[in-house]
């Protein structure tokens, strides 16, 4: 039953973000009509089953009581399940092919960075100085992937093809071709103290959130090098700061912070063993994002079928 | 016939590097004495008839009457070749798996650096500056291979699987599984023109010595980027300084110069544009290229076999 063919837009984007999504959203979906939230009468919000969101203030959507699901452009809904009780509408997160591979090219392209020494080529540089650095064999260096999602399992098995000795870690246990799987807290103390290069892809939950604080961040194999891609909050960023400072991580490459964007005066921007970068890791293209929207809305509104929902206990 | 079982060793290497060089080769033809050419009497300089070099001074193996062949630990040979007349000897290039494995692991990493705008991230980072730039697909980027010999070969196809779009050229016709090929001086002018990355793995010859000189560079597309990991005299130092000075190529990763170790005084150390790295795009492992020696003279003894030798018309 089609209650309305208005889907309100509800996101924290600035008004020029703003735009140019509800510019592509409603382009790749001409028979809705894709408007922003506060343009709805009061009318119009009770008609509305299905919301569009781009990382909403949770309260913002309690205005729409009839609310069946909402389509996040985004991977990431950890804030939509940080309130007190679990949403009463379902939560789709979106699974873009795209940003898979552009993940899955990002975490090859700065395990590169580290594998292939860039960092202290880059110093070396700067002082003029011409040293070659010892060599190792990409068979040689032991990659640890924590958390084997869609995105970790890639990863991993992109590193594997790159001869890369790769490990898998997740909170339970999974099997993945070629991949050695290793889950749980033992797993994590292992693949911690085994890994040269460790790439985190965990998804942000009640489980995840400070997992690589300073007790685990101690376990790690001394002159390791780490890469994060998945949320700042998984690992607190005084006891990296620690690691990096007695030399114990080597470099660190950061994409995602506790605070976004990263302060200018954080310590991090400084830091000649930090690489920081602006959330880029995986960037949404709207274009890409707004064709497997409107998909996922089309066989709504025609064949009732909802996509994969989010579990609201495990938050992904 | 065996004429002598010493085979003197020629390098122009430091006391240190020559030692290291020793040492492996002694320890992998454990039936062959290797010695420094210095330490042959006159009568065993005589009964030498295969030596083995590293960058040698063409004029120190004279002292060889009866050398039939040397075998390079190094893949490049050029200095060898660049003599009025052609060695009366054969010349073998070291091929080294492990060597193409590596030079293909270093072509995707600093494609990769470039592709996902390192260099910018890194400039933004001096300045605490958080701003996302344009992503690209890797589809939608355009990749030039110059030189398609075996490392040229495996580069192309490695970065074909990335996803890259990728285009080869050669000075002759050649053709290569899944890659468009270009050649001759009109296929030079076309990938100039269409290539978004550019990378140098040609051979040094008197074909390709400054072959990248003010004339081609003025073709390459606006906002290009190039690698070099051949050969430093393949590329007009002050010209390329030029067209990064004007802006029409975006970045450049050089690990190989005119002389090497670059002089502290060069202007590419400090340039904001240029990667400087001291020539470790392929790092040769002693120990890797020793069996690799010890196994082709052994078949050199017992089966009067050669290994492919080098063209020294062609010089490759």
């Amino acid at each position: 039953m089609i209650l309305s063919s208005i889907i309100p837009f509800v996101s924290t984007l600035n008004d020029v973000e703003e735009r140019l999504w509800l510019d592509v959203l409603s382009k790749s979906m001409p028979n809705e009509s894709v408007l922003p939230l506060r343009k709805l009468t009061d009318k119009e919000r009770k008609l509305v089953d299905v919301a569009i969101v781009a990382n909403p203030d949770p309260t913002d959507l309690q205005v729409l009581p009839n609310l069946v699901w909402v389509h996040s452009v985004w991977a990431g809904v950890e804030k939509m399940l940080q309130q007190r009780e679990s949403p009463r509408y379902s939560i789709v997160r979106l699974v873009d092919p795209e940003l898979s591979r552009a993940m899955t090219e990002a975490v090859l392209a700065w395990t590169l960075f580290l594998h292939r020494d860039m960092p202290a080529y880059a110093h070396q540089q700067s002082r003029a100085l011409w040293q070659p650095l010892p060599y190792f064999s990409a068979k040689d260096r032991s990659v640890g992937v924590l958390g084997l999602g869609e995105l970790g399992q890639q990863a991993a098995q992109a590193l594997e093809k790159q001869g890369f000795q790769v490990q898998g870690w997740s909170r339970t246990e999974k099997h993945i071709a070629n991949i050695s799987c290793l889950f749980g807290e033992e797993g994590l103390a292992q693949i911690l103290e085994q890994s040269d290069i460790l790439v985190c892809l965990l998804p942000l939950t009640p489980h995840t959130e400070g997992l690589l604080g300073s007790e685990n961040l101690a376990k790690i194999k001394p002159g390791a090098q780490l890469i994060n891609f998945a949320r700042g909050k998984i690992i607190d960023e005084d006891a990296l700061l620690y690691e990096l400072n007695t030399g114990r991580i080597k470099h660190a490459v950061l994409d995602v912070f506790m605070y976004e964007p990263l302060p200018r005066s954080h310590p991090f921007w400084t830091h000649p063993n930090i690489t920081v970068l602006p959330h880029i890791s995986a960037p949404t293209t709207p274009q890409s994002a707004a064709q497997i929207v409107a998909q996922n809305i089309r066989n709504y509104r025609h064949l009732s079928l909802l996509p994969k929902t989010v579990d609201t206990q495990l938050g992904y």
